[in-house]
């Protein structure tokens, strides 16, 4: 608003508080872009996993290796088995994929926050495109499960993990809706993850995406000497 | 005994009772195989799934179809995707498989009984190999998940069903050994599945197994309209 302008007539809006030249952008972009993960993605995911287990206080069950992710994942076409999608961010326009994946179109967003966001650990996370560089701020890894009642195919979310800098910005968000996209794309039934019970914080995220919490289900899991027992138990 | 032996000396061990002439066979043996599924076998495993909803009153979100099951199973190598189990029981030896598979070998149990088998539904659960008739008891529907932690997949069971007739003899447990089995060859971490947390007597059988049921999980599900309506939020 220009200082010699006459002053507004009354009106029910409030008055303008004083304001950057309107030249001056306001906020700062930052643009996104979830895309498959390759193997060469791997110290990344280890890492991630890693993050995601100090987070839960789990590391006592954190057994992943570079070598084991390697040796276990990509081994299947993208979607068919386990798959990964990263969460790239720049504060400046991601150029696009060398070599994109024909199974998917990377999905691509631009967001404006208020504050920069911060990362402490941008050169551990940094994936360089040429001059360009973005970080990897999250991960969500999911592969097919099988409903017998639809009689078709679903996603299950194994992980959703976005680094803690990174968090309440709806990066997390953009990564399950991006399960649900490819779900509706393959023209499967449903989409399904687990959450801890005492996590409410989680449950009222989800239920607002218009998720069901099915409160009678319990996880059974047989794993360790008791699955090597059971092998030879009765059969 | 013979009639004219002399009584026998006293003893803790109580005088047996009258039996049968040792010459008779006692009980009626029941010949069981695990095998994999094939396409052929999708009517069965309808009836079965259809049976399964039933029997937890859930038929109002049945809707598979021989049609939609024969579209989306068996697209994958055993193991690698969705994945049945089948279970044949025969009152004599059951006959080796024309066209076995190379990646599965049929377990084989012989069970004996002291009551027969009566099954109301035998002529609809038929399998003829030649002139042998055997009939398909239950089935289990697993898939490869994936732990992060482990670094390594694993197996989901999706479902496990044994007819009614067929309860409470052990097929149960065959079944679910016959897939923590695979899971052991396979170098894979854990089987996991899950179970109504009022169903007290699946869940002593599952700890019995040596399976934990971790209290702290719960499913989340995305489907129908809100898995349509989510693709399109915010991405």
């Amino acid at each position: 608003m220009a200082a010699a302008a006459p002053p507004p007539p009354p009106s029910d809006v409030p008055e303008p508080r004083m304001a950057p030249p309107e030249t001056t952008p306001i906020g700062h972009p930052v643009f996104t872009r979830i895309r498959l993960a390759t193997p060469l993605d791997v110290p990344f995911i280890h890492k991630l996993i890693h993050q995601m287990a100090v987070f839960e206080k789990l590391t006592h069950l954190f057994s992943a290796t570079e070598s084991s992710l390697s040796s276990t994942l990509f081994l299947s076409p993208p979607f068919k088995s386990f798959t990964i999608f990263l969460l790239e961010l720049s504060s400046s326009p991601i150029p696009p994929l060398l070599s994109p994946s024909p199974s998917f179109t990377p999905i691509e967003k631009t967001f404006n926050f208020d504050l920069p966001l911060n990362d402490p650990e941008k050169d551990v996370f940094s994936v360089h495109y040429g001059s360009d560089q973005v970080v990897i701020a999250g991960f969500v890894l999911f592969f097919p499960n099988y409903s017998t009642f639809l009689g078709k195919p679903g996603f299950y979310v194994e992980d959703l993990f976005v680094r803690e800098c990174y968090r309440r910005k709806g990066f997390g968000k953009m990564l399950l809706s991006a399960v649900a996209k490819q779900a509706v794309k393959m023209g499967y039934g449903r989409v399904e993850w687990v959450v801890l019970d005492w996590n409410v914080n989680a449950i009222k995220f989800y239920e607002q995406m218009g998720a069901q919490v099915l409160p009678e289900w319990r996880i059974c899991r047989l794993t360790g000497d008791s699955l090597q027992a059971d092998q030879n138990a009765n059969v």
